[in-house]
C-alpha cells in the first residue's frame, strides 16, 4: 500500500480533534496517505467520519484504533484533587475517572463493515483472530511499535506493516504497556535507531514516525529503509486540521520545551510544557483511560477559554519548525525539500 | 574539512582505551576521518599518541578534549561505600574522588604545538581566546552539542563545525552541564530531530552522531543535512580498537538493554545494563570527574578480571548491530550499505 504512494508521506492519526476528514482527504489528494483517528470516538461517530472522508476522496485511507488495556490499580485521589481545582476555576465538573475499552469491539466492526483499506493499531496488538478477519475482508493491518520487543509481538500476530514510533513523537507513545516507574513509560529509542533495530528483525514494510517535520527528514528515513514517513505535528497547524486555536497559538509561539507527561491521560504523551505538565507530571498516576476521562471536560473547557496552561498541548520534539497553511501546500513543500535532500546523497555514488 | 572526505564517516573519539592511533589511521586510510581521544590522558601521553598517529598516516586527523567543569558540591559518601565493596572484591583500593581539570590547559598547548588540523571539544565550549589561538594556528574547531541551546553557545564562541550528538549515543553525553534532577542530565533529543533543530539555527557544517551503526544511517543523516556521520560503537569491536576483551564480549553477546548512568563517572553516560548500572544508578551523584577518579582503579581491575558486571560497558543504542574485523572492512561495508541506501531515494525524483 504505502510503497505505491505518489509521495510517501502519511498524515498521522491525531485523536481528540486535530485529524479531520478534510485533512485526510487533502493529504491524499496531494499524493500522500491519511489515517482517521478512531480513538475516543463512538462507533457511530467513527462511521460518520469514514463516510465523510469517503465522500471527500475516492482514494484509499486508513483508520487507527486504540487497543484497550486493563483497568488501573492505582489510587487516583491526589490527582483527582489537583484537577478538581482546575475544574472549579473553569466552572465545570471533572469527568468520572472510569475505565472503558474505547468502544474497541464496536469500532472494529465498523472498519470491517466499511472495508477500510488499512487499519492501524496503537497501545497494543489486535488478536490474531481479528487480524484474520481484517485480512479476509481485504484490509491491511499496521501496528505502532516503540521498541524491538513490541515489533516482535506485532509480527507474531500477522501485521502487514509496522509504524515505528521514535520517542521524538508528539502525543501518546504507542507503548503496549506503561511501566509506571519508567520515565516515558518504557524504553526510549530515537526513530533512526529504532528503524535500524526493527529492520534487522523483519522484512515487513516499516513506516517511520517521530519528530519528522521537514522533507529532509522524510528523505532520511526513506534512506534508512522506511517505506514512508508518518507526520503528525507537521500537520497540526494545517488549515484543515481540527486543532484548537490556543493549541495552534502555543505551537506558533514556540519557546516551550516538550516533555513526557501522564498528567492529562494517565499514559506518557509528549506535550509542550505548560503549568499542568510542570505541576502535575511528577505525581500523575499510570492510569489510562481513567485519567483521560477525568480530565476530558476540564481540558475541553480550558481549550474553549484559550487557557494554554491547562489544556493538553501535544506536539513532537521539532514542533517549532512546523508550518501552517493548506495541507496541500505543506505536502508540496515537504516534497520539494525531500527532493533537494535526496540530491545530497550524490556524494555517495 | 569533512566536506572533502572520500567517504564521510568519522571514527568518534572514545576515551579510556577504545580509540588507538591504529584505529584512527585505519579509518583515515579507508577514506574517512579519525579523532584521537584526549580525555583522561596526560599531556605527554596525548603528545605520544599524536606522534604515533602521524607516523601511521600522512593524512589529517583530529583530537578531542574534555572541557573541565566545576567541582562537585555533593556528598559522595554513599557512592564511595558501594564502590569500596567492589574494590575489596577485586583486591584494589578505590581511587581518590578528587576534582581535576583533565590537564586541559596542558593538552591544549599540545594540540597547538602539533598543529592538529581539527580539535573537537566535549562537555563545554573553549574560550573565544582559545578558539582564536587555534584558528591563528590553522586548526578548525568543532564542538559537541546535545541540544539547541548548546549549539547557540558553540556558534557564539566561533566554532567551525558542530558535532550534533543524539541521545542514542554510547558513553558520555556531551552535555555542557549535568542537571542532577534530570534523567540523562538534561534535554534528550533524537539525532534526527536535533539535526533538524540545529540546522534551522546555523549554516555551520554539522556532524551527526548517536546510534549510527549501518551505512543506511550514514545516508540518512547526510540526506537530513549532515556533512558527515560520526560513529563510535560501530568501531568498538574493530581489530584496531583498544576495547577490553570483556567489553567486546558483552557487546557481541547482545541481549542487554542500554541505559544512562552516573554510576561510573558521575556524569550521564549510556552503558549496557550490568549489575553496577542496575544497582548504583539511582543513587549515583552528579559529580564528574570525582566519581570517575573514584571508580577508575576498580573498573580497571574488573576489566582485567573480565568482570562484565562491574566495569563500564559504554555503548550506543544500536550496539547489537555493530560488527567486528579490521576497521577497513567495517568502513568498506558501511560504504556499500550507504550507496545501496542512497538508491532508495530514487522514488523521490
Amino acid at each position: 500500500m504505502f510503497e505505491d504512494l505518489r509521495f510517501p508521506v502519511i498524515a498521522a492519526p491525531m485523536a481528540g480533534g486535530p485529524t479531520t476528514p478534510e485533512l485526510v482527504a487533502a493529504v491524499t489528494a496531494a499524493g500522500g496517505f491519511g489515517f482517521l483517528a478512531g480513538g475516543y470516538l463512538s462507533a457511530d461517530a467513527l462511521a460518520d467520519r469514514i463516510a465523510k472522508t469517503a465522500e471527500l476522496t475516492g482514494e484509499p485511507f486508513g483508520v487507527n484504533l486504540f487497543v484497550p488495556g486493563g483497568a488501573a490499580e492505582t489510587d487516583l485521589g491526589g490527582h483527582i484533587g489537583r484537577w478538581r481545582a482546575e475544574a472549579e476555576r473553569h466552572g465545570v465538573e471533572p469527568g468520572e475517572p472510569r475505565w472503558d475499552d474505547d468502544a474497541y469491539t464496536a469500532k472494529l466492526e465498523v472498519v470491517l463493515e466499511r472495508k477500510v483499506p488499512v487499519v492501524s493499531f496503537t497501545f497494543g496488538v489486535p488478536s490474531p483472530e481479528d487480524v484474520g478477519r481484517l485480512h479476509a475482508n481485504g484490509s491491511e493491518v499496521a501496528v505502532t511499535v516503540t521498541n524491538p520487543a513490541e515489533a516482535e509481538r506485532a509480527i507474531a500476530v500477522g501485521a502487514d506493516a509496522l509504524v515505528v514510533q521514535g520517542f521524538e513523537a508528539g502525543a501518546h507513545r504507542g507503548l503496549f504497556a506503561d511501566e509506571p516507574e519508567a520515565e516515558g513509560g518504557g524504553p526510549q529509542y530515537g526513530v533512526l535507531s529504532l528503524l535500524r533495530l526493527v529492520s534487522a528483525r523483519t522484512d515487513l514494510p516499516l513506516v517511520a514516525t517521530g519528530g519528522l517535520v521537514h522533507g529532509a527528514d522524510i528523505a532520511a528515513v526513506l534512506a534508512a529503509g522506511a517505506v514512508a514517513a508518518q507526520l503528525g505535528t507537521a500537520f497540526l497547524r494545517a488549515d484543515e486540521a481540527g486543532t484548537q486555536p490556543a493549541h495552534r497559538q502555543a505551537l506558533a509561539n514556540g519557546g516551550r520545551p516538550t516533555a513526557f507527561t501522564r498528567a492529562f491521560s494517565g499514559r506518557p504523551a509528549r506535550s509542550l510544557v505548560n503549568r499542568a505538565v510542570a505541576d502535575f507530571s511528577a505525581t500523575a498516576p499510570s492510569a489510562y483511560p481513567e485519567v483521560n476521562n477525568l480530565t476530558k471536560p476540564i481540558r475541553a473547557a480550558a481549550g474553549k477559554a484559550g487557557d494554554a496552561e491547562i489544556m493538553s498541548l501535544y506536539a513532537g520534539q521539532t514542533y517549532e519548525l512546523a508550518g501552517s497553511g493548506p495541507a496541500a501546500s505543506i505536502v508540496e513543500r515537504l516534497q520539494a525539500e525531500a527532493r533537494e535532500a535526496a540530491t545530497r546523497l550524490s556524494r555517495l555514488r
